[in-house]
């Protein structure tokens, strides 16, 4: 929990949940390493599906933060791009209009 | 493209595509076969990302339609839990709400 | 504002007003007059737009209603073929699925 | 956690984790827990604000759930028609169709 | 009415509807009124409902405008974080993202 | 294709699938050009359709991009303004609140 913590004032939903509600706060992050640990699908998967999500739903901190999050673990931005390319495809338009917030992430 | 044309009426997109504008059908599923081809991502991790944000669109037609792809394409139900789960991860009650259509689909 | 209530039973977000709040039924009923109001754009343009907005916030029964409601005041099915496709293109994979809906209506 | 639990199978995110993931089940009903407790707004507000939410989300089991769960906790009809009317002015006539469902559960 | 229209620039919506349609922002102001009433729920809470549905719909100006109307009106800021942790639950990890904007207003 | 090209840097779902997959770039352009063709619907009809979609669905940019092509495009802002306020009648307060970007364009 400890890296999570230190990071927390640049995480939006974390940032939040530490102001509001410290027992929501653990809870979320206990339901976060629950759903996101290695598993039928790996951690690498699951990062990119987190991602795509974020994208299918419109938020742009959430991209922001995922794109970084799968670049310091490894992840690729040919393979971030695909992600979000896919999240496109559901979204439409709008969709690769979100997916292009990536690109300012890896600048 | 027969494959996908002889289930069209079983698809919505692509059944209101045909219905509306075949040049748009074509193009759509030309969309679709760029996107979802192997590249730095697997066409069944791509699977699992289109599935993840069916879910995150809250688009219950859809769910279905990419649960059966998975399945078809030999994705086991625990990997689509898993990828359902973290699309209600991102996106909290509403999502896991939607995620349990996967369970409608594999009975 | 007689014919809209006569067939206020059918229309979800009148019946639901009608229910929960006679005074915000009516300024609705207002509000939506002043909007659709012939003006800079036609009834028949802006009958078009709603519909095409009903896709792209996934509300099936609002779909359904816009639908008719086109149908009865003389816009083809053609025409709102066209209107679903350009929300279509804005919302993905997931509007077109939406846009199914109008085919529905129609038989 | 036992009432929430027999009646799990009716509650779809609920039945998802079951399905899905037991530890995230656990952790979701935990931040849940955390999130819904009596504290500066009353459990009875909180379940009127989760209401609204779900019209705001667009989730129609979500809204059958909640106004369920409202009722069984001695809130009145009129209190709920009133929070899902706050909604739909955030959500305008598609939000207002939504709140329709409210009407459909206390038959 | 005329508080509110003097605030009117800085409320996106009425600014909108301003510039579109004054017979639509005539009715769309009495629309909120009747919904915002005291009624079975206190203006208070109907504030609070208001304010979380603004998280829900992931509406940044939106969240910050019925931050400072809720602050303005007496509620405090630990209300606003519990009602916006509520919406946080519905809606997720992107839920609590937009909810921390509840966080940026209050400074 | 190529106007649309050159100015692809400022529209962010072309820049996107420039960087993200070419051969999606080219389908997504086409698929554009068949939805968005003189047909039933003028053209000019379809940019205010598509206009209006991009208020619904909340996307910033979008609603940018779009305003500018319409203005582009002989449209007036009075037409831009009818079609977002129907846009705004379907999605309520936080719809209206999106609809206001179209006036910042105009500056």
């Amino acid at each position: 929990m400890s890296e999570v913590e230190e990071r927390m004032d640049d995480i939006p939903p974390l940032k939040f949940l530490s102001a509001a509600n410290k027992d929501a706060l653990k809870e979320f992050i206990e339901l976060k390493s629950a759903i996101m640990a290695e598993g039928a699908l790996s951690s690498r998967e699951k990062l990119l599906i987190a991602l795509a999500c974020t994208v299918a739903v419109k938020c742009e901190s959430c991209i922001e933060i995922h794109t970084k999050e799968a670049l310091k673990n490894g992840i690729t931005m040919e393979e971030i791009l695909e992600a979000a390319s896919v999240a496109g495809l559901v979204c439409g338009g709008s969709g690769f209009s979100f997916a292009s917030i990536v690109l300012e992430v890896s600048k």
